[in-house]
């Protein structure tokens, strides 16, 4: 049910790409294309998903498809957003990396990119379990055709067997973080409560190991339109996906339509986080989102009450 | 002389670890430990430039040595920024390059780091030309001892060749943007005088090929140190270090000293920035310099006049 709020993957998508293939429809186009498997099948659907991309600032479209276990494909683009740090900026195996979390999918095993993955985001799976044997292809020119493990592309990664313990949860696995929002919000109704309750179940989900300070972040637009993005840390910190930056991608997933349209947003983190995202928020929505009003929610730990 | 203001690599330097070693003293130290090349003294100064580091949040201290072409050894150390998020946080590695380019290095060949550099890191060193060709020791456990080339930890790289042309100017290679600070600022005296100027010359110098925004910032504490920071930006967006981030690197080099000693701060950028770095550096002030008074200064290319 949350996937549809939050990707929008339904048949009424008025998006020109969809950002989620159902395995159905992924057997149909591979019988159209006379493909025998899906992994032939991942390369041919990214020049469509690349012109998704929002890249305003370098020009330099890219698209990514990963395969998940439960036989979904799901896509994922760039993002710049103007007028911010270039560290604003969501790849898009981040994006197509959020989406499979959005939508609850425990294990990406096949990744085909049209470019050659940054370090960035090489880093950035490794919070993924067993990310050394996820297969990537690179579309692009002169990288070959062939499937190959992440371990060959980024050998002797740091990530979080170097932090955390064996039996944590990783990023597509499932989290629950206790959460209990601090005060009294009755008077909260509409889209607003809409937007509270999704950064909420965001925040539960948030994939926060090395702060302890999950987070979720959601968005609404005029037409009741309601994207959440569950905060994904990174055990080398900077690759992380902020809940801002992965309630974005999920708007651009679920409508294809404008940040400039978001009317309504809400923060759900920790009281007196040491990895607060609050600033960030509001400096994110006034670039791109001038129009939105953020409502900021505080919760304790259960423990900590 | 800009060497001495940026990191106070000079004998009068309070730090308990100087962040430049010369030539000579390197020469000292190798005769004192009865080592034969300066690559086999790198790796002995790590457990010493490790203390500086700054990790309030993830208690994991990384030190970076990195030996130029000038003779000169580079340190760096990894900060991190308790209140924000956390691709605010500085690797030891980037650290050590932006040391590197305040004293106007031109090559670092080679690299000894105190645990395996994320892949964030190893993009961020793919501004530097050739880089490739860096070589790269491991101290941490299991790592083995040998310095091995960059491309061995990242193979097929993303990075300037991608998007520049080949006589572009790289990271650690001269820069000398032409800005024109618009605006009449006769008023300004004295310590905001000082950082105003370090601001202006770290834009001039600052590595923004992608955006086309070179910015600097600078700030001074109490005793009239003055730090500054040219922005360094990375092919892949996210790795690159903002100005703010470079400048608060340098003041930890400079004096060891703690960042709320910051009284003033000054940020140069382009009028109208595509990125645009103010909304970042009063987050990062608020949440580390309350006291600092920030003054945003912002330029014109003269071709734009
Ligand atoms: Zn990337
Ligand atoms: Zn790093």
């Amino acid at each position: 049910m949350e996937s549809k709020i939050i990707t929008g993957s339904t048949a009424e998508n008025e998006a020109p790409v969809r950002f989620v293939i159902e395995p159905s429809e992924a057997l149909e186009m591979m019988k159209e294309l006379r493909l025998s498997s899906v992994m032939e099948l991942l390369p041919t659907l990214l020049p469509a998903v690349k012109r998704m991309a929002r890249a305003p600032i370098s020009s330099y479209h890219v698209g990514a498809a990963g395969l998940g276990e439960s036989g979904r494909i799901y896509f994922g683009v760039n993002l710049e957003f103007p007028g911010l740090p270039l560290h604003h900026s969501v790849h898009a195996e981040q994006f197509m990396i959020c989406n499979a979390v959005a939508h609850e999918e425990r294990a990406i095993r096949c990744i085909a990119v049209s470019s050659a993955p940054c370090g960035h985001c090489r880093q950035f799976l490794q919070e993924i379990r067993n990310a050394s044997e996820i297969l990537i292809l690179i579309t692009g020119s002169g990288s070959g055709s062939d499937f190959r493990p992440l371990s060959s592309f980024i050998p002797e990664p740091f990530g979080p067997p170097d932090l955390l313990l064996d039996d944590e949860p990783l990023l597509l696995e499932p989290h629950d973080n206790r959460i209990e929002i601090i005060g009294q919000w009755d008077g909260i109704k509409g889209a607003a409560r809409r937007v509270r309750d999704a950064a909420e179940e965001a925040a539960r989900k948030a994939h926060a190991p090395y702060s302890g300070c999950p987070s979720g972040f959601a968005v609404a637009d005029g037409e009741g339109r309601v994207c959440a993005g569950a905060y994904a840390e990174s055990a080398a910190h900077n690759p992380g996906m902020g809940p801002v930056a992965a309630a974005m991608a999920a708007f651009v997933a679920a409508s294809g339509g404008a940040w400039e349209e978001i009317e309504e947003a809400a923060l759900v983190e920790k009281e007196g986080a040491v990895v607060s995202q609050e600033g960030t928020a509001k400096l994110v929505l006034a670039a791109v989102a001038p129009k939105a009003r953020l409502l900021v929610y505080h919760y304790r730990t259960p423990d900590a009450l």
